[in-house]
């Protein structure tokens, strides 16, 4: 295949995977079809067929991409970090439809019967680093599994991602990010370590 | 209305709730039929539409049912009850086909248009109950408030649940539940009232 064959396919791959998120973040797995999506990202039926199959495989590979739909910005690794990755993930919730639709498909995929936790895991993976680094740094508890940290957060992250959503379509999800790290931190990092950890979104012009 | 009669209808709702919770948990919302409850239930088309209107309705009250099909052993309101009643649920979780169902439509809820906070709510009451109690008896840190931390365990909790179940359909819920412990106790409770909680299922038989 030449080059410019391949970048087109990566673009068209990349085209149909927003308009799949797009359409399954309107409408849910049950609602949203091939067709649909075909539209939405202007690709023929063959420009679809060569990607994806199905709808199954569709949704899958939009639960699949969650990590290349936030773009996180730049940053020193460590326990700073960690607690500002959560609230701009949680920016990302609030105002990215791609995001949205991915962790939606996570969170319903036993309505398609699937079961697949690559993108928890993925999560953990990435979390991971950043617990390692502020192990580096001395900035945990010295009885801090970092792994085991990074599974209990992404736990009761979506969780709390998922109640507050339901209760007011994640209007208040800022503020339930910094009551879970409220309660979370004690068992994390010691006092002094706390004391200089800024709990809220880093954004410009971002109320907590 | 005669006493006996209202009774019948009492046990017919009863029994339709039932089978509805385990043809939700066998199908999902959208493979469950309102022909295949009512097979299951032994009900006519007229017992079902006295209760039940339609599909929708009837999860929906699937979904409120959450706290009836939890059936909790009694014991003394506090913190240890409160950490025991968390590897109840997971008991039940792992055991109890009405209260899998209730959940698992209570987070696949997007999948029918439906946003119903009521069994979350219901879970922050029961537990705030027993953080005052926990107050009263000086278990609890000067800075929890008792109504934020019952919202963000059941925000924690839910989300530990469903990842346990994509993970390993909740086979490690119990594991996950403790983790989950060993990292919010630190911020809600004193060290000499943490060195004498219990982590762990309670019942008789059964391995942390």
């Amino acid at each position: 295949m030449s080059e410019p064959k391949q970048e087109r396919a990566v673009k068209t791959r990349e085209a149909i995977l927003h308009a799949a998120a797009e359409v399954f973040d309107e409408y849910g797995y049950s609602g949203a079809s091939i067709s649909k999506i075909m539209e939405r990202a202007g690709v023929t039926q063959g420009g679809m067929y060569f990607h994806f199959k199905s709808k199954k495989s569709l949704a899958h590979a939009v639960i699949a991409s969650q990590q290349e739909f936030v773009q996180f910005p730049a940053g020193e690794p460590g326990l700073q970090r960690l607690v500002d990755l959560t609230f701009h993930l949680a920016r990302a919730l609030q105002t990215n439809v791609l995001v949205r639709a991915s962790v939606r498909l996570s969170v319903e995929q036993g309505e398609m019967g699937l079961r697949d936790d690559t993108p928890y895991r993925e999560w953990v993976e990435q979390l991971y680093v950043h617990l390692c680094a502020a192990r580096e740094r001395g900035e945990l508890l010295p009885d801090v599994d970092e792994e085991e940290f990074a599974k209990v957060l992404v736990g009761a992250y979506s969780g709390t991602q998922l109640y507050s959503n339901i209760s007011t379509g994640r209007e208040d999800l800022m503020e339930r990010v910094a009551m879970l790290w409220h309660y979370l931190l004690p068992g994390l990092a010691p006092a002094h370590v706390r004391a200089k950890v800024r709990v809220g979104p880093q954004e410009e012009g971002l109320a907590a």
